[in-house]
C-alpha cells in the first residue's frame, strides 16, 4: 500500500503538468494571454519535477514515461501552439506554423519513447521549443519563422545534452 | 525507399487525427461549436482507418503506437473537454468534470501502452467517451454527471470488445 502511494507521486506531479496546459488553453480561450502563458512555464517546473522525484524515490516507471509525453504533448505541443494562434495575425505561413508545431512536436515525442537516447537528446526537447513560444506569448509577441524553426528543430538530427 | 513510404501511411492518418483535434479547438475558440464537434467526429475515422490500414499494408510500427496515444489524448481527451467547457453552466461540479475527464483519458492511454491488453479494451476507451461528448456538444448540451461518467469509465476495470 505504502510502496504504491510512494510510486503514484510523480504521476501526481505528470498531472500536474497536464493541468496546467488544460488551464492555460481556457485562459487563452478567455483572453487571459500572460496567465496562458506562465501556466505553460508552471507546466515544466512540474514537468522538471516529475523525473527528478521519479528518480530520487527509485521508483521510475513505464507508465511514468507514457503519462509524461501525453501531458507534454498538451502543454508544450498544444498549448502554446495556440497561444501562438491566438496572438499572431491570420496568414498562410501564420497556420502553417501553427498546425505544424504540434505535429512535430508529436513526433518527436513518438520517436524518443520508441528509441530513447541516454545522456543527450536527439532533436530539441519539446518543453525546450515550447517555452520559447510561451515566453513570447507573454510579450505578446509571435514570429512564424521562429515557431517553424522550433517545429522543425524537434525533428532534426541535432543533439542536444540532458540537463 | 518504397518501403519508407508505405511504412508511413498510417502514420498520415494519425496526423489527419492530431490535425482535427487541433483545428476542433481552434473553431471552439472562435464560437463555431457544431464545426468543432464534427472535427472530432472525424478524427475518430482518421483514428479508426490509421489502425486498419497499418494492419492490411502489415505496417504495424510502436512509432504509430506512441503517436497514435498522442493524437488521442488531444482530439478524444482535450477536444472534447474544452467543448463541454464552452458549453457547460460554470459550476464547480462542470470544472471537475472538465478537468477530470483528460486527465483519466491520459491515465487509460498510458496504461494501455504499457499492459496492451488483445481482444478486449480494459476501461472504456478514450475515443468512446470522447465522441459521446462530442455528439452531446454539437447540440449545445451538456452534462457533467456524463462527462463524470465518461472519465470514471475509462479507468474502470470494466471490459470492452474490440470493434
Amino acid at each position: 500500500m505504502f510502496n504504491r502511494v510512494v510510486k503514484a507521486i510523480p504521476n501526481l506531479f505528470t498531472i500536474g503538468n497536464l493541468l496546467c496546459g488544460l488551464l492555460s488553453i481556457t485562459f487563452n480561450m478567455s483572453g487571459f494571454i500572460e496567465i496562458a502563458s506562465v501556466l505553460i512555464f508552471l507546466s515544466a517546473v512540474f514537468d522538471l519535477l516529475d523525473g527528478r522525484i521519479a528518480r530520487s524515490l527509485k521508483v521510475n516507471s513505464a507508465l511514468g514515461v507514457q503519462l509524461d509525453s501525453l501531458a507534454d504533448i498538451v502543454s508544450f505541443g498544444v498549448a502554446p501552439a495556440l497561444l501562438f494562434h491566438s496572438i499572431a495575425a491570420p496568414s498562410i505561413l501564420t497556420s502553417l506554423a501553427f498546425i505544424l508545431f504540434p505535429i512535430m512536436g508529436a513526433l518527436r515525442l513518438a520517436r524518443f519513447n520508441v528509441k530513447p537516447t541516454i545522456g543527450y537528446f536527439k532533436g530539441l526537447p519539446i518543453p525546450a521549443a515550447g517555452l520559447p513560444l510561451a515566453g513570447m506569448g507573454f510579450f505578446f509577441y509571435s514570429n512564424a519563422w521562429v515557431t517553424l524553426l522550433l517545429a522543425i528543430l524537434m525533428v532534426s538530427p541535432i543533439r542536444v545534452k540532458k540537463l
